[in-house]
């Protein structure tokens, strides 16, 4: 596995990043929680090791003796133990974790080095005193996560089509309910937020994908854009689906949102349904390599303007899109300070317009910038009314 | 829900440890990825946020415009808009978020603070461009967190339950599947640790917890600790189960192993199974608030050492346990450098022993030390044999 994961990447771009720097090599210092740590090295560990690619070759991975062989087996590094690595005589001269773990990465590293903005304050000053210490404020690491290889392209689009059938199962519960004293029921059972959320966790588990923080958000609920939703769903009141699962074994995210009404919306629900879908339409006809991510955001924002919606505090409240990857928001931005896109960025065009009192609505598709337009992953209706 | 959540938890170890630094406030820069943010907001969100609390004062945190309603609604803190926190005009002033957030920190802050060891170095070093920066060399939300209040403890029960009936479910498949040509076979198809492992996924998110990196692994994998385990599970062979599922509305953590074997093991995994249940009975019957986790473990290698099995790079390769909570692996630690326990730390025991060529075991219970001893909270049989 390491073979392939470590030829795929383009390491070459974080050898570019430290050499300009000056430095002798990239060190950071993190779980596979943080996706650059999980993009570089390609192993699941929930506690921090300590990563140093110094220049020109091959990354290192300092591991507790436990973990050697694992590593050895997964990690798109070569793993080094805590003890040949120096860290344990350190730790038992000085007695503190983090002064071992400085004296561990300037030892490897070399000379000057270069780290991600995110790396642990404390660990950071400590190596300040073993020598030059350059912040990578370019994010070398995150520019090589925003352009995917087909790899990751394949990844995400899995993880998409099991998203896509899991809002396609909540939407049919909804489909499926009836109306009855002011909420929905489906099997002699009220319908809510946490049921239709369950069933689509539990599916989208079958599928390998994990689903946190799923957004089911009906009427007032669906003004919040991030509120998750809870408690009975109601006929006639928009509810949004928003659900971004992780695949557990690649790592990587989708993103999808829809807006549903079971029964008769209010008119201006329908308004606002109609100029989402327009923006979204807008939004991805403009997506093209070389186009930068404001241009896009900004294209949206006239439109709604033009229709009579506000953009700010109210209206629509948030940025038209953003990357997905190992992060379900990176890079690259479509938003006012969003720079030029890249062919194989992978993005989201979700537009949304949210009014206390009235509602939300926000659609949201994902797919792989290219050369000549948007490739959209997201297959599935936009419907308002079920 | 803010109300009861923020009078719950001990903020004034929080002060206390401010006063202490001579600083004016605590600063943090997170999102609920990060266990102490968490703890400290109660709120879930995938993007960072500035958290800061002044000596004596309520916490605040800046959240976007599109955040403010729901943080109002659902975080334990005082929710400004990046608008009212002034980020949007420093940002437009200098032209750079991490520089914008510095300056916002600083002004809310009021004086020296106080931050995590793991605050993003660029920000910490931007910081120091406005005042005093203190490290929390002492970890004061850590040390808050690892005494658990009883409503912390009954979200761990509650995950705790899940992860035994997940187990038993796992457990279970391999009881009933049977031995052909040298692999276990359930239901006519060959019984493999993906489909124990998804079986026992879809189970927990029907409970609403999401396990991740779940070990099944058989035979050889099992002599590595955390090795996850795939393909066909084998007859004869141990199985080593370990699920740490975190319950997704609270964020609790609970954490489980054990060992078992269909059909016959070999005599050297018999007695390392004899050997690993006496490690855990002594382990377990000598935690009590005010002992050392350092002395539970070296009390247990000297069980080992006693027994003919080794410590470090074979036999006992890990700590004896670990504190449970928002993270899986926190404070206390049951190893050499383990501290002396206190009444309400969640910790597992978990004696393991592991030979390449022979296989590993491992069991592992969880629960909470009080006064007079350890209350497990796990409750399960330990056999070998199935």
């Amino acid at each position: 596995m390491a073979g392939p994961a470590r030829r795929e990447r383009p390491m070459k771009r974080l050898d570019d990043a430290v050499a300009a720097a000056g430095c002798a090599a990239y060190v950071t210092y993190a779980s596979s929680q943080d996706a650059d740590f999980r993009y570089l090295t390609r192993f699941q560990v929930s506690d921090a090791l300590l990563y140093i690619k110094r220049l020109g070759e091959e990354p290192l991975l300092v591991v507790p003796q436990m973990e050697y062989a694992r590593a050895a087996a997964e990690a798109a590094a070569v793993p080094v133990t805590r003890a040949d690595a120096g860290y344990l005589a350190f730790l038992d001269e000085t007695k503190d974790p983090w002064n071992a773990l400085a004296q561990t990465a300037a030892a490897l590293a070399g000379g000057p080095a270069l780290v991600p903005e995110g790396l642990p304050y404390r660990l950071g000053r400590l190596l300040e005193g073993h020598g030059n210490v350059v912040v990578d404020t370019g994010g070398a690491v995150g520019a090589m996560r925003a352009v995917k290889t087909s790899r990751e392209l394949a990844a995400i689009r899995t993880a998409q089509r099991a998203t896509a059938a899991a809002v396609d199962l909540g939407i049919g519960m909804i489909r499926r309910s009836s109306p009855k004293s002011g909420v929905l029921v489906l099997d002699g059972e009220t319908l809510t937020a946490e049921r239709v959320k369950t069933a689509m966790h539990v599916f989208l588990m079958g599928q390998g994908c994990i689903a946190r923080e799923t957004i089911v958000s009906c009427g007032e609920d669906s003004a919040m854009p991030h509120r998750q939703g809870a408690g009975p769903l109601r006929p006639d009141e928009p509810i949004v689906f928003d659900v971004f699962p992780q695949h557990d074994q690649t790592g990587y995210y989708a993103d999808m949102s829809r807006t549903v009404v079971k029964g008769e919306p209010s008119p201006e629900i329908r308004e606002m349904h109609r100029a989402v879908l327009d923006a979204q339409t807008l939004g991805e006809s403009l997506i093209r390599a070389g186009v930068a991510g404001a241009d896009v955001h900004n294209a949206v924002v006239k439109l709604f303007d033009e229709q009579g919606y506000e953009s700010g505090a109210r209206g629509f409240v948030h940025s038209l899109g953003h990357g997905v990857g190992l992060e379900v928001h990176e890079s690259p931005s479509l938003s006012p300070s969003g720079g030029p896109l890249v062919a194989g960025n992978v993005v989201t065009v979700e537009p949304g317009l949210y009014y206390p009192g009235i509602g939300g609505v926000r659609i949201e598709d994902m797919g792989v910038v290219a050369a000549g337009g948007f490739d959209c992953y997201t297959d599935y209706n936009r419907d308002l009314i079920l």
